[in-house]
């Protein structure tokens, strides 16, 4: 009988610890585990109780994040690390973060029960504040492991209760020090891989009918976040059009021109997303009968591609300039906010490939810890699972059955790991 | 020696006039005439006080306007009406609307000055409270002399006040009874025509380097006042281009099809203008990585022909249904505020064209009381002055030379009116 056969996930074991979190973490509609707070350390508790009783090692490291690991046969071997986050954004979902913890717990469960002893240590780490709804900073959690956060950060306050990330981690009883002195909580070559089962943010995979999808990348980001347009406040019935200086009809010419760029790349190919979130008039302008004299708006450009998004950033740039002297406004697009795209590893992601029933691949838009990770050299994969209903609200579902799919395909992943 | 030629404007007078207003109605850098206000009320004793040094017959009709009229030959007959408001919007400049009544007032001075006795009287009409920025009103003086005001209008409350259109008359010693009855005030058919020096309000004469315009029209609007585009909120990076909901990305779409609209109708030698002056994503939603799930955003369509607004707004509605269809939103345009144009007189448009050195004719995109005289079939004409800087702002900024030859235009057609 092939190992994979016996060791099989435990539907009945994943839904207790789902509705185990929910229950300790819903407020009102939607679920609420806030970053260094009651609700993210609620769930770090159950998961930790699991770990215990299913025999795993447990272990807090010094800004919080959990590892809770199966021994291999080699403990000086580098580990694999199954992680996600166990925060939440305000009035989320049960399932953006922990799914990716509950599923690697669930794993490892399946792998002891089944009497699979690992070549190497498999931990699964629960990781601290990966949701910058709270703080304001991104993946503290793993970041920080990594020697990787920026020690101003500590000043940064969270939204709620103002308080300081030096003054939460302290009031949690962990060691802003860590942080402060960029001290390696784990050493990027003791990690021989980096793996993360999340649910889908958007809607691709309900829309294809699918499971679950192996990620090749997490986007980087280039946004022009404070992008403005001035032009004149005028009278809309007094000025034609060519004495206009419309702030609206050219940042609107704008992003037309910038929809062309995105089905241009598109059509050649490349990962590309464009969003306009926010764009505005000046409330306090407003009138019956105005030409606006100013726009704000924001530009996100979102690729796998560094490449494609200086291209892309470039091109704004352009177009800006030659509508502004079309529509006589100037546009300031201001500079851009940068985060990298970030590849998964091309052997990890054909051996997941290899274990689907239907095999599919897709860019993930939102960011995740694996970024950090792959960031580091540190081989990294994603699974996607289907989820309705989109993210960061309490709508998410994401069933069992998908559910146990990824988490099959992440023990067969691990019976025969192919790095 | 032509008669034209010992008639002449006085420019002395004129600026005299203009110094006084400014003088009275001063309030910081701005001008404030408030309707049915103290300002307003400054303008009409100056004005009042000038006709009476003229030699002119005042009266105050029961909402406060105020004729100031040169006896004609036969006092019987229909007279001519030159007409402009004495009000200004909160922080206005000294031009708009006072110039059109500091001409009628020059122009009889003159005609007296000269020994010219008209064949009908000629009145000269301080018209009260054409501003909708006091009362969210169209036109209150105009057309409550001529019967037209829904009496409902009386409940309306001025913007700093508070107190009722009803009250304020009241407290200023009228009467609101004549509202209430639709009193015809004046009685159209004694009037011969209406005429209206008004300044731009846009950059065409300044741009055309021409000191007068003859107004072919007065530019109708309708306007989707409250439109609105729902799609669905999601992560920016997460959602790919043909699952998107994105209600900026639609705007942008219909926005852009509708410039399209005006470039073809503007190339066919149609009149029209048309603004969004107004394009908001909900702030309290705004996020970095959002993609927007609703916008608001106002379509104004302007032009002299009722036709053409109607093809335009029905495009819009066509173009709203299909690109909510191609973006997977929906548009609510709501319903449109009309105002319907007003055309000029032909003749008295060619014999103003026939008075000018350099003949110029355009639209009139803003709104004034000539309208209301054209659109009860009163003979109307308009001749606008070259202003900089725009209207409803403490920068107008029109000369006294351009003043005077639009003053000396009315007081040409005055001598040999042609209707």
């Amino acid at each position: 009988m092939p190992i994979n056969d016996i060791i099989q996930f435990d539907p009945d074991l994943a839904g207790a610890i789902f509705d185990e979190l929910a229950l300790a973490t819903r407020v009102g509609r939607g679920i609420v585990r806030d970053s260094y707070g009651a609700g993210e350390q609620a769930a770090h508790d159950i998961l930790r109780r699991r770990a215990v009783a299913i025999g795993l090692e447990c272990a807090v490291d010094a800004i919080g994040n959990l590892t809770m690991t199966l021994p291999g046969l080699d403990r000086a071997a580098p580990r694999i690390i199954i992680g996600s986050h166990l925060d939440s954004v305000p009035q989320g979902g049960n399932f953006d973060g922990a799914a990716g913890v509950v599923a690697g717990l669930c794993a490892l469960s399946a792998l002891r029960s089944g009497g699979f002893v690992p070549r190497c240590d498999i931990a699964v780490m629960g990781i601290r504040a990966e949701e910058s709804a709270w703080f304001d900073i991104a993946y503290v959690g793993s970041a920080g492991a990594l020697g990787l956060l920026d020690p101003d950060c500590l000043s940064v306050a969270r939204a709620d209760t103002g308080l300081t990330l030096e003054a939460t981690l302290a009031a949690q009883g962990f060691d802003p020090s860590a942080i402060r002195e960029r001290r390696h909580l784990i050493e990027p070559n003791s990690i021989r891989a980096y793996l993360e089962l999340h649910i889908e943010q958007g809607p691709t995979l309900v829309n294809e009918g699918l499971p679950v999808a192996v990620v090749t990348g997490i986007r980087g980001c280039k946004r022009f976040r404070n992008a403005r347009c001035v032009g004149a406040y005028a009278h809309s019935g007094a000025v034609a059009r060519p004495y206009r200086r419309d702030a609206v009809a050219a940042t609107v010419a704008l992003l037309h021109q910038m929809e062309a760029v995105w089905l241009r790349e598109e059509a050649a190919g490349a990962d590309l997303v464009l969003t306009s979130g926010e764009f505005y008039t000046d409330a306090t302008m407003h009138g019956p009968s105005k030409i606006a004299g100013e726009t704000r708006f924001v530009l996100d450009i979102r690729s796998t591609s560094d490449t494609t998004m200086n291209i892309v950033a470039a091109e704004a740039r352009d177009a800006a300039e030659r509508i502004g002297r079309d529509y006589r406004v100037s546009f300031d697009l201001g500079t851009t906010s940068d985060s990298p795209p970030a590849l998964m590893d091309t052997r990890l992601r054909a051996k997941i490939m290899g274990l689907l029933d239907a095999p599919f691949e897709m860019a993930s838009g939102a960011g995740h810890d694996a970024a950090v990770f792959a960031q580091m050299g540190i081989p990294s994969a994603m699974i996607f699972i289907r989820n309705e209903n989109g993210s960061h609200n309490p709508d998410e579902a994401m069933t069992l059955d998908d559910f146990g799919v990824a988490t099959q395909t992440l023990i067969s992943l691990l019976v025969d790991f192919p790095i």
